[in-house]
């Protein structure tokens, strides 16, 4: 596993200026990423596909988990940002089943990219804060908003923790070459099935109708 | 992540002798890795602990990944022959739940030990007929013995597979330090009672009676 220099503070982008730079780097790692995977992309190859030095990329990004998970961050927001409501009439775990679906299917479109973010997704000594830990909460409320789950309580959470669990070990599965796409998706419908199905029954009246309608 | 010189097939021990060096190897890299992790832990301290030479070393394994791989699947095999049947009176939710977080108490007991399994247990391109691929498949049938399931249809075998995978990624949220053990262990409870609570309910009568009594 790559080094990940967990001594270094990273920097944040704050002016409009780094803000674009700092973008500009996340769209290279992403290309290159996607071409030559963790281990064999270069720091330096993003520092000059993006145009800055790299300094400044080693400054942004201590290391290559670093940029990984910046760039899985980047795209969970960008999926959390894309995700229109369900169509009308869309139950709420065939809502969920079509999010997760959906988005392992961009994830096997580019295998070597999914896999780099994967592995540097789990890293923790990122440090508070740190773009690994929000990416999950991200994902978790989108999860809860496409199955109308408005006010979800502790119980909705951690079962939508678990299905998470199972995506991310199903979509590895894929990416390890352990099992098919077509095997890995089953089971993500199944796992929105068994998992979301009995606390999404049996929600009370404080809540929206989700099990008719959509609950935003 | 290290290097895995997928290149190399890996030799087996067949003799008597070749059997206990190959089973001294596997005690001294899991003690080391226990003690050092899988980036820290040198290759030569196993062999020289483990009293063979580097080379027969590398020709079992040609890389760290490889031999925690081995680890893991020594582990499971243990866990496997060491796992009694559940007390008479004990329903199969409540089987599976105390093998499960029985087993990650004692991964937990030696993090970087555990998580260096992880990080190898993944590893698909150590080809076919790899420790790994066995490991998956010696869990899900402990698994399904374990619930009292003898005779398992392709359903149950996915909805084991999405446990399991949900029992890793939950696993790996505390061996990263992104939640404590009790959360974990809370959330592998909540899990085998979701999954596995309406395949065991939905059994037909070609099976064994396994809401009241143990299958085997």
């Amino acid at each position: 596993m790559p080094r990940t220099n967990g001594e270094r503070t990273p920097a944040h982008p704050t002016s409009a200026k780094q803000r674009q730079r700092y973008a500009r780097i996340l769209r290279s790692a992403a290309r290159l990423g996607a071409e030559h995977g963790l281990e064999r992309m270069q720091m330096h190859d993003v520092a000059r596909e993006s145009g800055v030095a790299i300094a400044t990329l080693y400054r942004y990004f201590p290391s290559k988990i670093h940029l990984f998970a910046a760039v899985m961050h980047d795209q969970v927001l960008r999926l959390d940002a894309g995700t229109p409501a369900p169509p009308p009439g869309t139950g709420p775990v065939e809502a969920v089943t079509d999010l997760l679906t959906g988005a392992s299917r961009q994830l096997f479109e580019q295998p070597l990219l999914a896999l780099a973010m994967m592995q540097s997704g789990n890293v923790s000594h990122l440090g508070e804060g740190s773009p690994a830990r929000r990416t999950d909460e991200i994902l978790m409320d989108l999860v809860l908003r496409t199955a109308g789950v408005t006010d979800p309580c502790e119980r909705d959470r951690r079962v939508v923790r678990i299905l998470e669990q199972a995506w991310y070990g199903l979509l590895t599965t894929v990416l390890y070459e352990r099992s098919t796409v077509e095997a890995a998706q089953e089971g993500i419908r199944l796992a929105c099935r068994l998992l979301l199905g009995p606390i999404l029954a049996g929600r009370g009246t404080r809540r929206s109708p989700i099990g008719t309608g959509r609950g935003f």
